[in-house]
């Protein structure tokens, strides 16, 4: 591992963080993990994120890095020896930018209303807005492997895996919560093994929070967003 | 100014649309203008954009890219031989992209909700959102004035100012249904002075829509907003 100064504020089960683990990882880069508890904040934390006050910073030396999908942008810019986690061609570049933020807009949101959301019926939709997105995402993840493609990013683990992947354990909750599994052999047969694919990577194995103690951590969870 | 194989799908009324229009403008690039009715929406953009179906997309060729930020990086990296439109360093271009992702998510959301919701309360509160976040812009502008920069970007537009820019026309037409200025010179005297420059830029003037012309519009764009 190369020798750098960079600290990441972080917590064991936020997905977000966990991108930025899984880039440091495959860069091969170094750092120290500090653990954020959220409350309180860390006075650390809110001074490297005024505007946010959330998690994940990258600290690079004294400079603050925010928001996951921008911190693996900088991972891959300034330590561009390493593997790629972006395509060298700018118009490939502008697609992974664009699943990324699917992923962040379409998916993430459905899922945190579908934690959130007391009423049984909304819910429900919120379920199907996931399973939506889902299918959508198996489509992409098909068009790559009829490429002979392993990832979304090709051979290698990129952006779009990193985002989506990041997901799995909050996935598991959700599915865990509502007893029925979403990504499924029959709707999703690329997901399914791309997912496993994923998990077992030196560079990601052991780091997918187990989904029982998320469900456990669940209501915790749901106070954190009331007051955010 | 370059012969490209350009075409972007946008409307004079979008925002988002206009980031593209002005990076195109900068960079010196010909691009034939489609105009986008929405209702229907044209099979080019549904084949555009299956994903969204949304504006804008610039087709370079026969590739399609969608999302305005998204678009503005593809021009920045395709024709870097131009002005930039993102700063060269990575740190600078991670605080760009923090920037930027922030008047996506906050300003904007509170600019649409303050127009969508019935509710005069709720649209107080909506209102108290956007001024919060434009003194969270001013102290970013103020910083970059104490460096000597007349824009977020440095001494040239860039990314940053392109975002926000873009909403000049909608602020003044939520300050037309408001009665009440939102950009002010007490409060924002590096915004206010900032907007003016940015309007009058040769790659920008003429281009933001009028007020008048989005309040009366409004209506319509509930309509849009309700059935997407």
């Amino acid at each position: 591992m190369a020798n750098t100064n960079l600290k990441l504020l972080g917590a064991w089960f936020s997905p977000f963080a966990l991108r930025v683990k899984i880039a440091l990882n495959i860069k091969s880069l170094e750092y120290e993990n500090i653990e954020e508890t959220l409350y309180p904040k860390s006075q650390l934390l809110v001074q490297s994120n005024p505007v946010h006050k959330k998690i994940p910073v990258l600290l690079h030396g004294d400079k603050p890095i925010c928001e996951s999908t921008i911190i693996i942008e900088y991972i891959d810019e300034v330590w561009n020896s390493g593997p790629s986690l972006l395509p060298s061609d700018a118009y490939d570049r502008a697609m992974a930018r664009f699943w990324a933020a699917y992923i962040d807009d379409k998916c993430i949101l459905a899922m945190r209303k579908s934690v959130l959301v007391e009423d049984k019926e909304a819910r429900k939709a919120y379920l199907e807005e996931i399973e939506d997105s889902l299918v959508t995402i198996e489509g992409e993840l098909q068009k790559c492997c009829r490429e002979g493609k392993g990832y979304f990013g090709g051979e290698e683990i990129g952006l779009v895996d990193i985002t989506f992947g990041s997901l799995l354990g909050f996935m598991g909750m959700i599915e865990t919560m509502n007893g029925r599994k979403m990504i499924v052999e029959e709707k999703h047969p690329c997901l399914v093994k791309w997912a496993d694919r994923f998990a077992s990577d030196p560079n990601v194995k052991g780091l997918i929070p187990e989904p029982e103690k998320l469900v456990s951590l669940m209501w915790l969870g749901k106070e954190l967003e009331k007051k955010e």
